[in-house]
């Protein structure tokens, strides 16, 4: 079968098991994989695309780069990983600019500078068309797989739900973004938080969230729950961009690209969490709960599922 | 300035030091790069590589991906680092066929088996062609940089000295490897040494070897030593398949892709040396020393740098 015909996630579906150790600290095909040393987990993740496919209008390859290492390294603190380093394969048409090609190191140093993390080098290939994959390791004591209950809360951590989807809006309308800086900001600079390891040991579970909220909460609901959204994100200035709730919302549902993380939190420790991601100066937001069933439900209304698949897009 | 005016190795050592640390285990620039964690040293590295400019006649998905894996592993194993686990960065056409990605993710499952360590997923994404990225991370006591002082004896670990250069030039001439079964298992299935973990703490300093024998000796060079080849290993079969000595050692000199590994070692450790190789089954060549001054000699012949680059093949 060809690949356009099975599809990416039914094709991860079928590698991710292929060679993976049966006691890993992390499942197959959950966000990053990961081997046990001692007490402790170390992960690895790699996460790959090409330079066209993520540079919206205004970025150029310092963000790109910088895109590229917070893309793997939000995989890695949705596991509850703190970042140890970072490596970079690209892949450079020869008569590309070498500042393109620093452009890119610099801007993934830089996003490794902020998760107090250092780039370890990496490799040179030539390449019909400029495309980077960033690879990550970590280290976790607590390790944090995919994981729901029925009774279970839902919350998002960041502050980027809507801001991406309106950010790959302006893009494809040509719109000007200088009235929305917090959205420009959240487009060319997706720091993933380092907050969230403050969480350690008190969540169910989490899942990076960066093909669209939807199609995450979609992937969680297939871990055996329904999800039952009561309120989701609604800043002010997504609101503004989009003129309407009712496009706002589209644009916190089916973005992408924000590199934040999905929470899902045992009632139990509710306050904990709470408290410790206000010290930690982590933005969470509750949006409803998990129930018995499937499906995804945003006040009682299916939400369709809609996300991107890089061999159908 | 383009790329293909400056080159890969001249861009590789402007991106080396970006954002890499300065109390590293190992210095930018090195065949991995990597962290201290409490006493011991975690190394990352990533290789990339396009499907066509690896695939040999005879080689299908499944050798590709185990020469991925061994890409990646030889420069970890050449720093003492024992692999922990791989993942994989995979671009691939979305008319392409299923079995290709299988193919691909089930040959570098094996030689991540065959090197004690796990696959730990990846990642896939569209691309106009085939192309991967290995990732690797590895542990280390002793990790060891790319050094040499005067009066050290050179060594070449494994037996896939020649045998790279023979396959490369039987893919280009349409020979037939059938009688060679050595050249050619050496070139499908080019797994590194586990054995150079024996070594640790014995060594001055390691080289990967994947872009020619005298392309890494030119490097060694560069770290502030002359180059003395005084014997090359000479298979029978790459004699044989050769034709003459002076064939066979252009083999030697100018093959790449033979994933081994080039040993500097203090003439005071040379016993130890051998003996703990002997006992690991690494088979070891002594090749010659170094002295004092520049450039690449055998038998006070010098040896012409010629090696390959990405952006000017």
């Amino acid at each position: 079968m060809r690949l356009k015909d099975l599809g990416e996630r039914a094709l991860l579906k079928k590698l991710a098991p292929l060679g993976y150790p049966v006691d890993a600290p992390l499942p197959p095909g959950d966000d990053a994989g990961g081997v046990w040393v001692g007490e402790k987990a170390l992960l690895l993740k790699v996460d790959g695309f090409r330079y066209r496919e993520v540079a919206l209008r205004g970025m150029g390859p310092f963000e790109v780069g910088f895109r590229g290492v917070a893309a793997t390294a939000s995989d890695l603190l949705a596991k509850m990983g703190r970042p140890l380093g970072f490596a970079l394969g690209l892949f450079l048409p020869p008569e590309a600019e070498e500042a393109l090609a620093l452009g890119l190191v610099r801007g993934a140093a830089e996003a490794a500078r902020r998760l107090g993390a250092p780039l370890l080098g990496g490799d040179t290939n030539a390449g019909e068309e400029v495309a980077l994959v960033v690879a990550g390791f970590a280290e976790a004591q607590s390790p944090l797989p995919r994981r729901a209950l029925p009774g279970d809360l839902l919350y998002l951590a960041g502050d980027r739900w809507g801001r991406l989807g309106a950010a790959i809006l302006a893009h494809y309308q040509g719109r000007d973004l200088t009235p929305f800086p917090a959205i420009r900001e959240a487009a060319h600079y997706p720091l993933p938080r380092l907050g969230l390891l403050a969480l350690a040991g008190l969540l169910r579970g989490s899942l990076d969230s960066s093909d669209g909220l939807a199609e995450t909460l979609w992937q969680l609901s297939e871990l055996g729950v329904r999800v039952e959204l009561e309120a989701l994100p609604l800043y002010p200035d997504v609101l503004a961009f989009a003129g309407s709730e009712a496009k706002a919302l589209e644009l916190v549902l089916f973005g992408g690209e924000e590199f934040e993380a999905v929470l899902v939190v045992p009632p139990e420790k509710r306050e904990a969490v709470e408290a410790r991601a206000k010290e930690a100066g982590l933005p969470l937001f509750r949006a409803g709960r998990l129930a018995e069933g499937e499906g995804v439900y945003f006040r009682e209304q299916a939400v369709p599922r809609r996300g991107y698949d890089h061999f159908r897009p």
